[in-house]
């Protein structure tokens, strides 16, 4: 009886599950906490011991490239085809803080294995999903019976991605040549459900502003001036007011310019997920939902750019009161973006908005910061249609469309190289990123393993480049 | 050749001046700051020294009263005429903290004539104010050859006004009876400037309002959930913008009932006093007038009621950014009423509007504190009459009309003793009330002195009960 090429890789994964687990849980137990100074060494010694285990894994090239702050770890690993595709790998080998006391039921640095899950700090965001990588290549080579992987493979594992990426980008631009792509895959985001396999087709920009203004020069009486000279808390809080129309809509002048608006079919398929919207609140720990009139929730956060309050102040904040019209107020805003909007283009509209709207005696600064641009891949393209034929086969399950709402260094992958952004993920809602008892479900890490064993063949199969 | 009435008086005061001032300066000395608690028994040291100087001024009573905090001063000199009308003097005897390196030409403890003026903490507000009471009533009698005032006399002088009057009411409700009037005489506030004698006609009250609007149950992630949740903030911006319509009119239904509105005389009246909008936004150290179509800066801080801002906040306001819908926003809002507004009926309006603002998902508490009825004495009553007429020999110039847009303890007395408040007072907007280089121009003090040496027999005279 001839083995299939799935089951070859199936049986494959199920002989090396015990050792891939063993060195997943090592490297877990390196607390590679990049927002905590003093395990800076930690992060190194996480880099050093990645950049090891991939060179061991069979990658030609792996090294640790220094930043400014902690550092990332790039691989490399060329096809014997010069046609084949070129892919990088995206993701992370630093990790939120963790402590016990934070409520964990076991050492979050001391990786357990209780049911069919894996509990640690890392486990899904993002050590686990980065290292289904290392076995899923094997598991390619295996059931192909290639020597190097049917496509030029590259890793970009990060280590500062939970402190904002502060010298990604630069890092990306310095390397801009070696990590050349045609197609970038981000393996640290999650899917739908345990039941609902999905991949991410695009992220939402960001451009994040906040507006001081200025009134009297210092704090004064609101008794003796009250009602008769402009109060800039008043003032903030009528720009706040100003942000959405009735239809909870961005209404400031110009900022939709150039929005991909969602296709029907793409509407149809998000609307396929089985949203439970009680569930949706109880995870957004929110009462109600509220937005743009004309578009479900999950078109919301997804499809639909934004404009949201952080935070706001000005004048007395303290117990009691104090009778003042106080001298400045604060407003920060993020707005985030969909495809086809560009971050430079929504700072000019919010300027020129935002000057309109003060009143005379207020004086007003916006300061602009965060630009991210969107990232968006249309369903019909040919790396896309891999990651879901891989995603299928793995899960025996038709695989669906999500998109994400937050916004990721990603897109500065997408902007320096060029090259679309995909997403592969199998973390699900319930593994608590960034909370305490951190989990990977064995059996979804496992699927990442064998989705990754197709992809590559598969990719080099229908997205070859012309001879 | 005989002497009229108010040379007398001149005559008296003149040889009465240097004790006058000397005394003035003992009291001064002391530090009697009602905030700061180390000065608790200098405030105690300030009532014992000013009930001693009102028994020795003729006053057949004069006692301390203690609160619960700094003890205020009673004194009560009856009229040998029984159907004299009863008048109330207030004025309060504690002052604010001043310390030299606040920017002090000289001790604000240690008074110092330089020039025309007598500089020290309290010069104007208020001990200044209170004290030409003293050498007034004495000269009342020197003038007309009476042993007791033409008037029942009363003061009281409050020792905590400075730190908002916590237990004044308790303390009237408590001697509602010894205290009962015909009116009251606040001896507390200023007149327009040296050149332009004015009496204030009223004081507008307050309603304080904190509303906190909560949210998602916690802070949560603008990326995963912006677009698709209602925002605290943003709900505590759009009440605040909704506050007031296109005339920045308050646009709270039922806020203007019952408001008394200016009479064409008050207008025109207003109208005559020597406004310089450059100078008066200089004091309000501003950059524009903005308030109430169809009435002037004066009209809206005087005679119009108002909704300020006093404070907002709400989420992230640190350095930098932070993107989360915050969890919960809070507003501190102060409303200034005129004659015929109601706290009570105010709190019910606010209440009912802020309900109806608010989205679902959003729930609001509103908390109100300090309600302070306005006061406002009619242009024709029989004792502001006499205190025009006071002023008017006194000075020897028209005695305009202007109004207090702040709001005070005046309002209790009004409340709880059913009289009419006068306001008489001859600081002027120089003298730096709660600033550095606090003064009174001598000459206005015993012009003050005058004022009142003249009012007593000019009340007896015009406003007589019955007999
Ligand atoms: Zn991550
Ligand atoms: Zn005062």
């Amino acid at each position: 009886m001839s083995q299939t090429p799935d089951s070859v890789v199936r049986t494959y994964i199920q002989q090396h599950r015990a050792a891939f687990l063993d060195d997943l849980a090592e490297w877990l137990r390196i607390p590679s906490v990049s927002a905590q100074p003093d395990h800076a060494a930690d992060v190194r010694r996480s880099a050093d011991w990645l950049a090891a285990k991939l060179t061991e894994t069979g990658f030609p090239t792996a090294e640790v490239w220094p930043t400014p702050g902690a550092p990332a770890v790039y691989a490399e690993w060329p096809s014997d085809d010069p046609q084949a595709p070129t892919v990088l790998v995206y993701g992370h080998h630093d990790v939120q803080p963790a402590a016990r006391e934070d409520g964990w039921d076991s050492d979050p640095f001391a990786p357990e294995i209780r049911g069919n899950r894996l509990y640690a700090r890392g486990a899904a965001d993002d050590k686990g999903q980065v290292f289904f990588h290392t076995l899923g290549v094997r598991a390619h080579l295996a059931a192909t019976g290639r020597t190097a992987p049917a496509v030029h493979l590259k890793l970009l594992i990060e280590g500062e991605e939970e402190s904002g990426s502060p010298h990604f980008r630069a890092l990306v631009e310095q390397h801009a040549e070696r990590l050349a792509a045609d197609a970038v895959i981000v393996s640290d985001t999650g899917m739908w459900s345990e039941d609902t396999p999905t991949v991410c087709t695009g992220m939402r920009g960001l451009a994040e502003c906040e507006i001081r203004l200025y009134g009297p020069d210092q704090d004064i009486h609101s008794g003796s001036f009250g009602g008769a000279v402009p109060n800039p808390a008043t003032a903030a809080a009528r720009l706040v007011a100003a942000l959405h129309d009735e239809h909870a809509r961005v209404a400031i002048p110009g900022f939709y310019d150039g929005v991909v608006e969602l296709t029907d079919r793409e509407r149809a398929l998000f609307a396929e997920l089985p949203f439970d919207e009680e569930q949706w609140l109880r995870t957004a720990r929110s009462h109600a939902t509220r937005g743009e009139s004309g578009f479900t929730t999950l078109e919301r956060v997804w499809a639909r750019p934004t404009a949201e309050v952080n935070g706001i102040g000005g004048g007395y904040q303290g117990p009691g009161s104090k009778t003042i019209i106080p001298a400045s107020a604060m407003v920060k805003l993020s707005f985030r973006l969909v495809a086809g909007q560009d971050p430079d283009h929504v700072e000019k509209a919010v300027r020129a908005w935002a000057e309109r709207q003060v009143p005379a005696g207020i004086r007003c600064e916006l300061t602009f910061s965060g630009a991210t641009r969107p990232c968006l891949t249309p369903l019909d393209h040919p790396a896309l249609q891999s990651v879901v034929r891989a995603m299928g086969r793995a899960f025996g399950e038709t695989v669906r469309f999500t998109r994400e709402g937050g916004s990721g260094p990603a897109a500065d992958l997408q902007d320096v190289l060029g090259a679309p952004v995909l997403f592969l993920g199998i973390s699900v809602p319930s593994d608590g990123w960034h909370a305490p008892n951190e989990k990977v479900e064995l059996d979804l890490l496992l699927k990442g393993v064998e989705t990754t064993a197709y992809l590559w063949g598969d990719l080099a199969e229908h997205w070859r480049h012309a001879p």
